[in-house]
């Protein structure tokens, strides 16, 4: 089965948004062997809408569409999809009451045209949505599939994976299975000199990088009609390397540094605290976006000024003095000095400069120092990043909690 | 003259990289007037990238082609231009000295495939890219042009920005501008509602409404020779959104919500601190993403347990067993601790339940209290959002945010 992806959306054609619901989708589908041949995006004009639907199911099977299912007059998705099948729309009182639900519980009146977003095309899957008032839908005809889902990410990613990726597993021709390896301290193009032959050597599976920020993925794909094909095809590769790139590769089955993170606080039952300067919260944030987390982050203290790195944490005022904040003094004494305050197992800190002002002689935009306390020890990484403010900021939250799982790892 | 994004590589299908290009593209054309009515993604495959090529020429002008200008045998766009026109493909001495100079940069000898980035479409005109091997080209024939740029990014951006768009002048129908309206306090449906005898008799400037995380955005948008002219067109559409949406709508040139807080703190010479609960250092983090924010901004505190909330607020412990963590009274509490605590004039704090646990009896996930301490009293808030954390944990920022700015502004 062919898919196309067929997003909905003014605002992806005039800049204002990038269109990362295709991508995600398409993630999804390639790992249940479903191959995406287009990406398409047109705004929210009638002709157009109705010719690209006409045009993706002559050249896919599948035509997954995100947008145009809100409530106001250019949300016209469904309406679409029930002309070009010639079937009306019906009622749905399910999806009526669930968008009632959500305005009783804002304490709104329901606006009258919030009605349009319980009327689906005769016949259709109603796809539910517990985001947003905008159910989705699928509707099967011939072979044929149409997926509705609504166009902001947060309601359509839920959806496709609980409702329409399992729907979709019926057509499922194998499998596209990738094995993801996320490679730290070392660069992309010095990551790719080391796997280089058998990058030139791929067919099946493909192995290729990306640069990401402060880190580097590398991703392995292989093709093939069932998922233990798939890992057989996969494993001498993954052995190679785990083998090549030794502890600068993340474990298996690690979806990303923060989750990992917050995974091995939580396996190993260590409490964490945080102290952040130029982070400015980013570090406790990314830990606490994982479920649970109150079962081991005691407490984050956002100290900005110099008063506070003192009140707060102790740091003592002759090292500020001297080294000034940003140093790996400073950087020290908080990740110290927070661990105590907290009572922590493990205490993190970040001070640095994230720009575009506050540089001084030596100390230029982009320096950040950060600090990982455990067991006693404190160990501090000096960190020199190109770039903006909010992609240093990032850089710096990655790279102490990715110190940090290196410490609690090999301990 | 309208215009067709067309971007060609397997990686955007399968889902490995958002198209980010097309986005920034969009932008630029918007910005000189060029109508973009498609972005299209088709893979490096011979037969369907020349059917989207012949496509894009039906319903297009102007087809901005980016990728597939590398040296490998799967990097075919210029061949495809060629045969799409029927003309041959010649050397161009200086895109192959070019290349050369690239490799011997790098100390590294030129495989002899890279010889294909020195031919292009006869008739072309070459775009130099000083960031890598692959230069582009612009063909132009019986009023339609097609621009080929390589795929990444930062090659692609810099040729657009200083080749393309001065080549594009010449097309370039007058300007199209954009006005962005921020509402919040109110859904997409009731903006709708309010706005719609403007939308329903919309035709220069159009007007159209956005949901997204906590807010409503409006654009209206005006096409016309000159900006003074676009503005003139937008200025009755402007005053009418104002008077009819009134404190709900955020002041002209406002980015978003966060970088009006971060403004409004700053102009007013005010200083902020911050406790969070369920938002775990997102407010802290938006707030302090803003350059110059050490002049406001005195500290933060994620006080997750209520050990926390007694020792570094001061919030009563009668009132955290009474009322609970996540309670008006806890809130209150919080936001005058943190001001108090931090001497600020400003507090701010939040606690809730993001989930997916932590519901109890009458607190379901997804309940919240926010809180905003100024000039001696406290206000609070109760919000219930539908969705996942992450969603619960950015809406409950944003809010905080918000009320925040309100509650300065009318003082």
């Amino acid at each position: 089965m062919n898919a196309e992806i067929l997003c909905f959306g003014t605002e992806i054609l005039h800049g204002d948004i990038a269109n990362t619901n295709a991508q995600y989708i398409s993630k999804q589908l390639a790992a249940i062997g479903i191959n995406v041949y287009y990406h398409s995006v047109v705004g929210d004009n009638h002709v157009r809408m109705e010719e690209a639907f006409r045009l993706a199911f002559t050249r896919a099977d599948l035509v997954i569409c995100t947008g145009g299912l809100g409530p106001t007059q250019d949300d016209i998705t469904k309406e679409i999809l029930a002309k070009y099948y010639q079937v009306d729309m019906t009622f749905d009182e399910e999806s009526f009451e669930h968008v009632k639900g959500i305005y009783k519980r804002l304490n709104r009146e329901m606006p009258e045209s919030n009605i349009r977003q319980a009327y689906f095309p005769r016949g259709s899957i109603v796809l539910h949505n517990p985001n947003g008032t905008a159910n989705g839908c699928i509707f099967e005809r011939k072979g044929k599939v149409a997926v509705l889902m609504p166009g902001p990410p947060f309601e359509m990613i839920p959806m496709l994976d609980s409702q329409v990726v399992p729907y979709l597993m019926k057509f499922s021709e194998g499998v596209i299975m990738g094995e993801k390896y996320i490679v730290t301290g070392v660069g992309e193009s010095a990551v790719e000199a080391i796997l280089i032959d058998l990058i030139n050597n791929q067919t099946n599976p493909t192995i290729a990088t990306f640069a990401g920020k402060g880190r580097v993925v590398v991703r392995v794909t292989a093709k093939a009609p069932s998922q233990e094909e798939a890992k057989a095809l996969i494993h001498p590769i993954d052995q190679e390397i785990r083998i090549r790139l030794g502890n600068k590769v993340y474990p298996a089955d690690t979806a990303g540094i923060e989750e990992y993170a917050s995974q091995l606080l939580l396996t190993r039952q260590l409490t964490v605290a945080v102290a952040e300067s130029c982070t400015g919260g980013l570090v406790a944030s990314k830990l606490i976006s994982f479920p649970g987390m109150s079962a081991s982050f005691l407490e984050g203290f956002i100290t900005y000024s110099n008063h506070a790195k003192a009140e707060r944490l102790g740091v003592r005022l002759d090292i500020l003095n001297h080294y000034g904040a940003v140093s790996p003094q400073t950087a020290e004494e908080m990740a110290r000095g927070v661990a105590f305050a907290a009572k922590a197992d493990v205490g993190l800190a970040t001070t640095g400069i994230a720009g575009p002002s506050g540089a001084t002689e030596g100390k230029p935009v982009g320096l950040v120092y950060i600090a990982v306390y455990y067991q006693g020890k404190t160990e501090v990484r000096e960190l020199n990043y190109p770039g903006q403010r909010a992609s240093v900021m990032e850089r710096a939250a990655i790279a102490v909690l990715d110190l940090m799982n290196k410490i609690i790892a090999k301990n």
